[in-house]
């Protein structure tokens, strides 16, 4: 099997390495406008060769995993490349808007809108290892769009994979992640903008943080070339989010200036429903 | 060596075990308001025998690790109870409060104000486990009002723990951590709480979930009774700390809206400083 993997970070290299697990004859070629990335992807094993867009007619895969706004850029092109019996699928955060650029794509049918919920904070070829997408949530949208034989052969890649897939429209996906994906990073993001600026004046704070902080902030890491397209396709949604979130923060405080034990407490208590709520899916993920 | 821990959930019972570690022909004896905290942490051999108030007076070191406004009435008391030699000390995550209280207690010289970065989000004598203190930061507060001999007695068990040793005033103390600890936790309780009130619209929106969610959200499931109490003790700098929060909050929402991309990409890229920042801690540590 001939399998294409457009943009060689974190999540196309991982990608790699997991599909050739599992399909051990495929080769795996890699695109990438970034030289270094290439060679990198190739010194560490991830690819097998590297490939211009004119060799995407040879692939029976093709995954773009680049930022969001490329996407919208490049999937169009990738489709006007292949041949009839390609897959292409993504991994990308948003999925309203590369649906909508597709809707009356004459190779529609030849794409599969995908967001496996997995990911690090780290990126780059080198940020890739075996196991990211195993056992991973898969969310696929327009799932009905996509070639009926196509469908079958992804939903085969995917549960030899052990993907746990969900089907969803674009609009509720882009609502949904926005709760669950990107209100987390931003919280993650603000809460290291906001400590690193009064480290400014205060010397050494961090040799005071522990590990609390520090899976609070991990998020906080992440690539902003990946991000900040995410954020501004998913803005309407995503300022609702951050609006609630402000919100909530807001009447905490006046909770807390005004000695509330009583009802800061049982805003605690209700909050650490969280710890069910993550086991159960823990369990029904098994 | 006799070694009394009052109060018996994650820190209490972490300590028993690390101390017991170190010294291992030390007793440990038990206080705690709980019954079935007293059983379980026999049960668990978490500590030797439980103990009242009265036999205070024959330990060599008293630990109290209870929940910080618990700690204002419960450290004056015991202080009336031990002996000249005895070493008491806490790990309450506030120290302005504990030290004003004692500021002129007759027995002042035999405590020491101490909090460990040390800490998970689970709670209970089953919560305890080894190694919680083991080479973690411990933040000494007014150590010169220490007694001499107890001082070096309190850095040999410390050194013996391998923690590195922080000395602080309490002020500036209590504001450092309302940023690297009580911030975060208040950001991941509004998480949780924000993301649980759209659930309750939208179903299985947690299914969509990802680790970095998990991560963001893990200080949620913090006990209630641990942390009001030191979000209210640490009121003053905590408002300050949430207000700054909120307002680069709404500043990045502000920046989202205008679809500056730019200038989110820099604000993000600012922020990941956060990685070299918590490396450098991680090295300097060792």
């Amino acid at each position: 099997m001939n399998i294409a993997v457009i943009g060689l970070g974190l999540m196309g290299g991982s990608f790699a390495l997991d599909i050739k697990s599992v399909y051990s004859n495929s080769k795996i070629f890699g695109i990438d406008n970034s030289d270094s990335n290439l060679k990198e992807a190739l010194a560490l094993d991830l690819i097998d060769q590297i490939i211009t867009y004119d060799d995407l007619i040879k692939m029976d895969i093709v995954l773009v995993s680049i930022p969001v706004n490329y996407s919208l850029i490049v999937i169009p092109k990738v489709l006007e490349k292949i041949n009839e019996n390609t897959l292409v699928f993504d991994v990308g955060s948003t999925k309203e808007a590369i649906c909508q650029i597709l809707e009356n794509h004459p190779k529609r049918a030849n794409f599969l809108a995908a967001h496996p919920m997995a990911g690090t904070e780290f990126s780059g070829p080198k940020a890739a290892h075996k196991g990211l997408y195993i056992s991973k949530t898969n969310i696929l949208c327009e799932f009905e769009k996509t070639d009926h034989k196509l469908r079958e052969f992804a939903l085969e890649i995917f549960d030899n994979l052990n993907m746990k897939i969900i089907y969803m429209d674009p609009k509720p996906h882009d609502v949904h992640v926005a709760y669950v994906s990107h209100l987390s990073h931003i919280s993650s993001f603000m809460l290291g903008k906001t400590v690193i600026e009064k480290e400014k004046n205060e010397k050494n704070i961090f040799d005071l943080a522990g590990s609390g902080f520090e899976s609070t902030v991990r998020l906080a890491k992440s690539l902003p070339e990946t991000w900040t397209p995410i954020f501004l396709q998913n803005k309407n949604n995503l300022v609702l989010a951050i609006d609630e979130y402000i919100s909530n923060l807001n009447a905490l405080k006046k909770i807390i200036e005004n000695n509330d034990s009583n009802k800061l407490s049982s805003i605690l208590n209700d909050t650490n429903r969280i710890k069910e709520i993550l086991s159960n899916k823990l369990e029904n993920g098994k």
